[in-house]
């Protein structure tokens, strides 16, 4: 198994506080990690074989200062796939001009839905599978660019074929959303006026968020596991999907 | 106009002599980079909209000891498209199974070849739009997965329809093979035993190869211009493919 962590602002968001929390536990999860950054439409996909705790470029990652509005960040326990380059999640590809973003966390067995369109996996992960079956699924039922709504109704007809087959707890972005499907375990938390100080329960880490934004800000930030002890964390019941924009719950 | 590099080896190979060499120019290229390296069939991409020159991002990458196979590098001096993340070459699409990085160094002025297949340009310029008519016209050409020798056919009667319309020096990379289209300015060198010692042309920089490398190890660089100015550089004629494979020039 693996563990997922992802973010959504209304405006472009520091996420190195929660990325230090996920790390934290690499120490079970060392078969590689990977972080997507959102800036608009550009992406910056950062991924690595290594474990995030010790990875060069993960420290690279947490020094360096992004700031931006979606976040999908993943580290690896592997269950299928040998540990590699391109098996390190999330996995990108284009579709209507956009560039879509997923990772995975569960096991989805023996289950390979069949691939006919223009999506094929690079690496040898059942979760790559999944991403491009369901990049082809959203292609198939869209003629045209779908709005965040549209996109969230197919995404509720095509995510219980794969909930069914095993575990398929999902984070996927095309940079303007969040979609946080739960299977077994998935949380998340909105951070909004008044900000208080929250603490890691992981790492010897704490920051007050009052001193880094401003009224107007919202923050969601959904992972496997809480990673504040403090904050009001809600679980997602098994089957559900939350879409998250602009920093809030929108469904 | 832009500045291209690209790098092929037999060995996983160290690319940031070089690499230091292209980002000594990013003052007359201020407006963004980017890097690829292909770890076998994974890849890593690094993309900014800042110069290679002040990047935090470019700092990281030179300290961060990349070896890979095939290497392709870009640093930007915007003709179309606003500087914008999305708007950094090198680009990428999956196509068969395989990631495919592309970055050019021209102009194509209001040439846009008709896009109907599965790959859409994200940003906004000439180059990305290139790119995706490219890989369309690679995926209709091929109903299976093609050899090096058949996809570099396609590519000798795709490319001349890109260079008929402005200035086209491209780098084409799928992992396997670094495909090297000359329009204007591309030159590339091919580094073998004997290895010697070699300084940059643009920086206060010398490396001497002999001490890196072993005697099967073989290495082609691709550059606009000239990284060093003490080894035989060959300049590639305009409309002419050269294709690397393990550090050979084969086509």
């Amino acid at each position: 198994m693996c563990q997922l962590l992802g973010m959504n602002a209304n405006v472009p968001t520091d996420v190195m506080f929660s990325f230090a929390g996920l790390s934290a536990r690499a120490g079970e999860h060392p078969d590689g990690f990977g972080i997507a950054f959102f800036e608009g439409k550009g992406l910056r996909l950062f991924v690595d074989p290594n474990s995030a705790k010790d990875s060069v470029l993960a420290e690279a990652i947490k020094r360096y200062p992004i700031r931006s509005e979606v976040v999908i960040a993943h580290i690896r326990k592997a269950t299928q796939g040998r540990v590699a380059l391109e098996n390190s999640h999330p996995f990108s590809r284009e579709l209507w001009g956009r560039y879509w973003v997923g990772a995975h966390n569960g096991d989805l067995k023996t289950f390979r839905p069949p691939l006919h369109g223009a999506f094929r996996p690079v690496g040898d992960t059942d979760s790559e599978h999944a991403f491009c079956w369901l990049m082809q699924e959203l292609a198939k039922a869209h003629c045209r660019v779908p709005s965040i709504d549209e996109l969230t109704l197919t995404l509720r007809e095509l995510l219980p074929r794969l909930h069914a087959q095993g575990t398929f707890n999902l984070l996927l972005s095309n940079g303007e959303a969040l979609w946080a499907h739960a299977s077994t375990n998935l949380h998340y938390l909105l951070r909004a006026d008044p900000f208080g100080a929250a603490r890691l329960a992981d790492d010897d880490l704490s920051v007050d968020f009052a001193q880094h934004t401003r009224p107007s800000d919202r923050v969601a930030i959904v992972a496997t596991e809480p990673l504040t002890p403090d904050e009001p964390w809600v679980r997602l019941a098994p089957g559900t999907l939350a879409v998250f924009r602009q920093g809030q719950l929108v469904a």
